[in-house]
């Protein structure tokens, strides 16, 4: 994955604490070893085809929010894949796991579900094609980064681990490439920024919410499990 | 409290038993009488007044969201209220048990406190004025009716009940006229939609998540004794 | 061309004067016959480019707004031919006419530009996903009848007409296919509207005015060679 | 009037041509001096008061648009000032020229009072609060810079003049307090920004498209004359 130096240390750095929760997650460990309840896949995989068609909407905010054809761009050709196969491919995936895509369509979202996709959306219209961006950072960022770890951790357990084909995904060079395109063009942007402005400080805020957001999403997955 | 007919049969009681978790949560059912843990309180508190800051802000969207003058009076009187007088009154009253003014300001989000604002303003954003009204009404309608069954209720208890001028508040005849006067406005625009629209059917919805995230906002609150 | 019943019956016909006014501007007319001058078709090629910008700005706006996967088809349709293709083909179209690729971006808006984008944007933001498509659709459904009329009407001069691509263009089977996707989509949308309801009433209003900005527009170009 | 030094040097003066075509446009001139034609002025007057609305649904935006309440407070102030009396006392000034307050309300726009609104809308939806507020500052600057100079112009005519009590509202202690006001909150903003930044770059554009569009705004003030 390509090294980006002010999102790593202007974002991630001074919000260590949260990006590990959320990077390494039990959720994700667990998924990792093929120890997670079934229950809590199946519950995951469902709201995050809803986070999903928030996620489609977030980015078709930003083309919404470009000055011109140029920065249209990025968000383009991440809403391209979303409504032109990701999201199809997802539910064709919630299938394999015996979940019904009616129902899905249908299905309520959780609170965690809500509190991040609207979150990101809010913050997009609040503030500017930054903002919005630095709030959809999390997503990206950091599912490459679980998914290339988890990839070739001793610990993870690639037999017989009915999740490994997620893991694959978020480890493949398609999903890293399309993640590098996304994050170049943030790097850009982040750039023109003064480090010690309080612009920056608002786009840590923003960053460390998302990220907070993002853990509480794993969360609600395991939490299926103890209900 | 006035009685709003279309605001009761066509949003409340289709939605009756997320109503009833919402208006007879245990948060309030023990706050009437004086056994809920001082630290739910306390954590419910500091999150209102992060709430009240967006609501302020959904307010002045629906203001924005106005055709004429004549619309725009009702959501005028919301902000004022909350601008000029709530969100001080709010903190004076958060100090009183205890809270300091700057570490409210300086306070993280709860995911509930999230989820529930900042879907009311992505559906505002999205949508008509009317789908943000629909949003915002759980909040008023709700409360004041929590605050006058809670007044009366034998199973209340008053006397040395540290909040019971919370139930006050919410019972009192200010708030219920400002109440009123928001959902009649509300009202005037429902009767304008068919009943068996598409239409009516989003509102329904919405209306719906709106009062989940109003429980998950209790919920929050009585959560913190549990961890 | 589809015939779209509700579309012509409640928003064209109750918008007589303004339509013809629209459609059967000196404009096209004189483009039509070969006898516009040149300074002023130029002038409107420039401001159509950043037009067109604001207009994928206003598709992007209608995704962001749509409920669920299947509402955000057809505006993705339209977002992903504007910049997939027809921006850059609009491009290469003023260059043919001397126009240089860096000087239209770095091009000053004129005021009708101004007017017809942002009055649609502004409608979209404020309203919902039926306002914005009400707003688009003038240009959509006014373009394809200017040029399917022309193309064969009896005073065009096809022969020596440098104009004639631009008709050939708007009377094309793509662009009629295209328009009618579109219109298709906002005829289902509109059959849900009470045809007595201050809904269709607002939603009148925002087709005139729509409709006055695009005259607006043409009379922007012919303009230029009154200066 | 309070000096703002970065509104000055950095917006206006960048803009010097545009800014003295808006400030010393032949509408203002000819008013002050009793000559402009009463048709200009009544136009103006009325598609002043349609101006007014957006004006405040695009303070409205801004409190949206706030981080916090302190900075929603500006903003407030000039919303209450509209909404609680400005717009009635408009209308009230619109009587006593003879101009009906319904026949105002179902007015059409003209198109420079939409593109100058709109424009001021999109800007802040699609930017940041300084994007809007920039955008917003032309029409205080300026009807600050209008007054005060037309008020001691030896050029003026004061007596016998049926436009004076306009001169004299605009070069009032009250207006210009209020504009001051506004003004300190938007260069007390200005000042995070570094002065060769793209972000300042981007605002002068703003700022620049924002006063053409307020001469605009005269000009179809003048053009009923011409019609």
């Amino acid at each position: 994955m390509t090294q980006f130096n002010l999102l790593q240390t202007r974002l991630v750095e001074p919000n260590a604490a949260a990006w590990k929760d959320y990077t390494q997650h039990s959720f994700v460990e667990e998924l990792a070893k093929g120890i997670l309840p079934e229950a809590c896949f199946q519950h995951y995989l469902q709201q995050d085809y809803l986070f999903l068609k928030h996620y489609a909407r977030a980015y078709a905010l930003a083309i919404y929010k470009s000055d011109n054809i140029a920065d249209m761009g990025p968000s383009f050709t991440c809403l391209q894949g979303l409504i032109g196969g990701e999201l199809m491919l997802h539910l064709g995936y919630c299938q394999e796991w015996g979940l019904d895509a009616q129902a899905i369509e249908a299905l309520e979202e959780g609170v965690a579900t809500v509190a991040y996709t609207r979150f990101v959306i809010d913050t997009g219209v609040a503030g500017d094609l930054l903002d919005l961006l630095v709030a959809l950072a999390p997503c990206a960022l950091g599912y490459a980064e679980i998914g290339t770890r988890l990839y070739s951790a001793t610990s993870s357990v690639p037999e017989g681990n009915p999740y490994w084909p997620w893991v694959e995904m978020y480890a493949s060079e398609d999903f890293i490439s399309s993640v590098n395109n996304q994050l170049s063009f943030l790097e850009e942007k982040l750039i023109e920024i003064p480090l010690d402005s309080p612009r920056w400080a608002k786009l840590q805020r923003i960053f460390c919410t998302a990220t907070k957001m993002e853990s509480a999403f794993w969360q609600q997955g395991l939490a299926v499990n103890q209900a």
